[in-house]
């Protein structure tokens, strides 16, 4: 080991000094896991992980998950230790108003954190997916001769992430992939909240994971010897993910509460902290206190670091030329919707065309067009028609730009915040849109970070049919719209799709989801004014009458060319009747005042028809308005009799809004 | 085996034809696995699951979980057989409007059907509850002379099962409890919808089933013998759950499809199923045919299990006398709130207290008086406040009345849903509110089925404080009260919060989530008529003013003392405030349009005070009003701080109502 014995002691003492100070200071915080796992950390910052805290974004560096997001002191600590801007200030500051050092980890805040971790599972899942996008990149960047991307994915996790199902769909998929550049270092402490993780947990964890095809080792998480040695081994091998179990004893160095839950979620009191200084052989009325020699020892690794960095630069800047060069460079930019438009398909009037195929046949000209594009589906490709023929395919031991993920949803989704975090690859994912229950966590995670990630939810409603209420979208959009920052955009149609994927590659501070048909639906009629790149502003006039309408209705996806229908039949009876193709809320509230009034024009009788619950269109409709929604479940029948029986035809539509005119609104 | 080989082939050979059939004839369905499984439930059905068709409710029945629902057309081929009401005409109108044979099974719709499944891995969790409460129940039934409770929970499961992150979590769940009165058997037919599984799935099953402590053996799936055999294996190890690997090829009997995915999601097609019927020897041109002597097998099976089931009565009849049988009318009786509320805990006025507190002592005293009542919490019990001292508790390889369902939320979710199916219980469950999320689909199936199901979700705002983001709730209510047939419920204080609890205990017909506090909130002054027992109607006055408001403010749970104070500080200023308490959107819904009308008068500027997205609460506003909510994530840092910033203070509220009343509302 290049650190000696007494200095890794010296930088674990560090650490749970530290961490006890700043949680107790907070009067909030999980001291356990920090003290318990910082003899881990202190072998890790000091002589394996390979990073420059002068260029944070260095794509060659090692990843450090933090998968056990609680113990955010322990990453905070290195982070300062190590020379990333996080001063001790910021650590005093810990789990304050806007500090920089909140009490999980989130990624946008803080220098230095890879990802957003808290949740249980989602940084395990999250590693897998940087781990698969270094290979993508090493795929584009590496040759016989040079090989500029060889990091590794170190991932610290604990035995909640391992309970959650989350990590077992990731490790399950890590194994098959053969991702041997991971290197998790799993801290068995066996206590969890409730008590001993034997109250609920008693499975052969190593077993488990030689059964994914994971290399495990088992050591000592408080031998700086077995630690460093074992990690070592795990980088020797590549053919398969490493998992380290590290026996640790949580709380490790403080004078009563060792081994105990109690210092899990809360702070160990003033009393306790003074006696665990004093079993650390500290100063017991020093606070926030780093030993000299400790700076002494980072700074040198921090000198040792930058050498490497620089040579690695030079190695680069020698090897990435010419189309090598552009090809990064367009990985690592947004993609330009003005540019791409013009290359994309273009559907014609009248043609049916579901949007999910719609969106299929856009997907395949972007691949050509996007290199960093890249995702797949959790085992629905071929319904969610989102397989790519023509470019490279996942499989065992082997990746690719079409991702199978498997019946596993959940680690899907945050397997595709991995590689949006790792960066240079857009990443999407799908499923049918019901199943995107199954991925909600990670769906939050990539909007509270902004991650640059695409669903597409295809078999958007009851109109899939037969299969039943299991399968029928319901309350699916409601929920989806529920979350901050996820945009959610249902198009009208085959042109609308193509806008929806532009506006969705164009997007690059938060998720968006494009929420698709089984069914397949006419492309609509459009003059000017009207066009799909309307899509962007969220909603607009797609059919428009003569004069001030008598009711204006607002729809979205497969819903809007019914109500285009229906107000035509309407106005045979001489309603005159304005229809609205509504595909993204979010968007629609960006836009200004002005633009929004005229849209939604007050004062003029609403009608909302969308194939899901009403739930939030009535700040739209404002005072009184119909809406033809459909409050309760779906059930299993042919999709077409489903529409008659539920309210859906262009015929039940307009006969709906005849008897509502009829009634005089707003009474 | 008590089925001749020759028998079973003709069971086979039915199921494989019917299943054709009437899949051919709705033109939609999934062929494949009822075909790969028709040997398996040939054995399964005709020789060893034991069940009386004319009683489908007698409680020591086995269970029969078919956790692939995609496979229904297997299921309702062996019900039709077997001698259940469902009849071949019932499976001519398969996947048709309303008909008795959905898509996927849906147990409210057909007798016999055992769990709703579609979902992947809920029936695998499903099952796993059922098994919880048969151990359970036998505790209640059985004693040393006699067994009234000795059945099997059987399930069919698929590769989509096991790959889903649910399963892994209910399965290590299962084998930490010892539930040997499990039998799984996986259809490892090695497909799925992308193609053949080593796409994306090559862990070894076996061996991961034995690092969860289960009994697991591998068989030939279209072998009688094999099938037969492990089956009875399966039935002898008591002390481990099982799972019996069952190699099938899928679509197997068909002439050109077997061993292909293109069989698993659509019809095979007229032409396929007539030569798979001259391969199966069938006659090719009759269709839902039934050979007299697959009905005779049956009967004859029929009539044995009617004594078995009538030996069974008897032996009931005798054992289960007096207090034992006031016991059992107990517990598969619903709870009186009449009969309840007197003895629990009464909150006095200004004490302050936690929702969650309150919620702990008011289970407390329920534990003592519904002996149905059990559940726990996914590691968070201490946090949750639902550890019930002094009562049974679970750990390995035994069962209690406090379940610790270890960090698995999404099986917690499922697993309730196994023991509300089983019967007899009133399971709930617990977490973090924001951990709704990781069980989303299976709350979905609780409301879908009509579960008597409970969720008790504390920690349900940004004043959960300096966890931050990952852990506040901002959507999660709106998400919530999204799904329909869950009755979502967030008590004002500890009063509203044992009519909450009173509330889930007496709905039966749908779950209910109790919307708890992390915080201390004060407990509510109240006069004549708004008593907490107005929590039933959803939303009612807590506090009215002299004459005609000017003002009406909505708010729910922690807000509404909030909103009381700062009606109180209006006061001052001579605007009159009411306030209404509105902790369940469904429950005020279900008010006759008077009560409604009386408690959000119209025509008087209204005003929502709640800690999470505005969505939704339009439709109670009506027309303009102030919206005192929080349409982005939390933030790390103290409650009291956040509230502040956020504008939750009584005097941000005051002010922001006073600034909107002097801007004039409506305009």
């Amino acid at each position: 080991m290049p650190v000696s014995q007494d200095d890794l002691t010296l930088i674990a003492t560090t650490i749970r000094t530290l961490s006890m100070d700043a949680i107790q200071k907070a009067n909030s915080g999980h001291p356990g896991m920090p003290m318990g796992c910082a003899d881990i950390a202190a072998v890790l910052w000091s002589s394996i992980l390979s990073y420059n805290p002068d260029d944070p974004g260095w794509i060659n560096r090692d990843r450090f998950v933090l998968s056990a997001g609680h113990g955010s002191m322990l990453l905070y600590s290195m982070l300062h230790l190590s020379g990333y801007s996080l001063s001790l200030d910021d650590i005093k500051n810990f789990r304050q108003f806007r500090s920089r050092t909140p009490g999980h980890p989130e990624h946008y805040v803080t220098e230095g954190v890879e990802t957003t971790t808290g949740p249980l599972g989602q940084g395990f899942a999250n590693g897998i997916g940087m781990a698969i996008a270094q290979k993508m990149l090493a795929g584009t960047l590496n040759n016989a001769d040079t090989s500029l991307i060889d990091h590794y994915i170190y991932g610290l996790v604990s035995d909640g992430d391992i309970m959650e199902g989350i990590s077992s769909e990731a490790a399950s998929l890590a194994g098959h992939l053969g991702l041997g550049n991971i290197i998790y270092i799993y801290d068995y402490n066996e206590i969890s909240i409730e008590g001993c993780t034997d109250l609920t947990f008693s499975e052969d964890v190593a077993k488990r994971f030689e059964a994914y095809g994971w290399d495990v080792q088992t050591i000592n998480g408080h031998d700086y010897k077995e630690i460093s040695d074992s990690v070592n081994r795990a980088r020797a091998e590549t053919a398969r993910p490493s998992i380290i179990i590290a026996k640790t004893i949580i709380a490790k160095g403080s004078a009563c509460m060792e081994g105990s839950e109690a210092s899990h979620g809360a702070p160990l009191g003033d009393e306790e902290v003074r006696a665990s200084k004093i079993n650390l052989m500290c100063d017991e009325d020093s606070t926030f206190c780093v030993p000299e020699r400790v700076y002494e020892i980072f700074n040198k690794r921090k000198e040792e670091l930058l050498d490497t960095y620089n040579e690695w630069q030079e190695k680069y800047r020698q090897t990435v030329t010419g189309e090598l060069k552009d090809s990064m460079d367009r990985l690592f930019s947004t993609p330009s919707a003005d540019e791409l438009r013009p290359m994309l398909p273009v559907f014609t009037e009248n043609e049916k065309i579901a949007t999910r195929s719609a969106g299929g046949r856009v997907l395949e000209s972007l691949y050509d067009l996007v290199p960093g594009l890249m995702g797949g589906s959790a085992d629905l490709g071929p319904s969610n028609k989102t397989f790519v023929k023509g470019h490279t395919e996942s499989g065992k031991n082997r990746l690719g730009r079409n991702m199978h993920f498997g019946i596993r949803e959940h680690a899907m989704g945050a397997i595709q915040n991995g590689i949006a975090y790792y960066g240079g690859f857009i990443p999407f994912s799908a499923t049918f849109f019901i199943f995107m229950d199954y991925m909600r966590p990670a769906v939050r995670m990539a909007a509270l970070g902004g991650l640059h990630a695409i669903y597409v939810f295809t078999h958007d409603s009851f109109f899939v049919g037969e299969d039943g209420p299991t399968h029928q979208p319901v309350e699916q959009l409601a929920a989806a719209r529920a979350i901050p920052n996820l945009h959610v955009l249902r198009p009208a149609d085959a042109e609308e799709t193509r806008e929806a994927w532009l506006y969705a590659l164009e997007r690059n501070d938060g998720p968006t989801a494009l929420v698709l048909t089984r069914q397949n639906i006419p492309v609509l009629s459009r003059g000017n004014g009207n066009g799909p790149e309307n899509l962007k502003r969220g909603a607009y006039v797609i059919r428009d009458c003569n004069g001030k309408p008598d009711v204006i209705i607002l729809a979205s996806g497969s819903e809007v060319h019914i109500s285009v229908e229906a107000a035509e039949m309407l106005e045979s009876d001489n309603i005159q009747a304005r229809v609205v193709s509504f595909p993204s809320w979010e968007l629609f509230d960006a836009q200004d005042n002005e633009y929004r009034k005229k849209v939604i024009e007050h004062g003029i009788p609403k009608v909302v028809v969308e194939a899901g619950i009403r739930m939030g269109w009535d700040r739209y409709v404002q005072a009184h308005g119909l809406y033809i929604t459909r409050e309760d479940f779906g059930e299993s029948a042919p999709a077409s009799e489903l529409a008659e029986e539920f309210g859906f035809t262009k015929e039940a539509v307009a006969e709906s809004i005849r008897n509502y005119l009829r009634e005089k609104p707003g009474k």
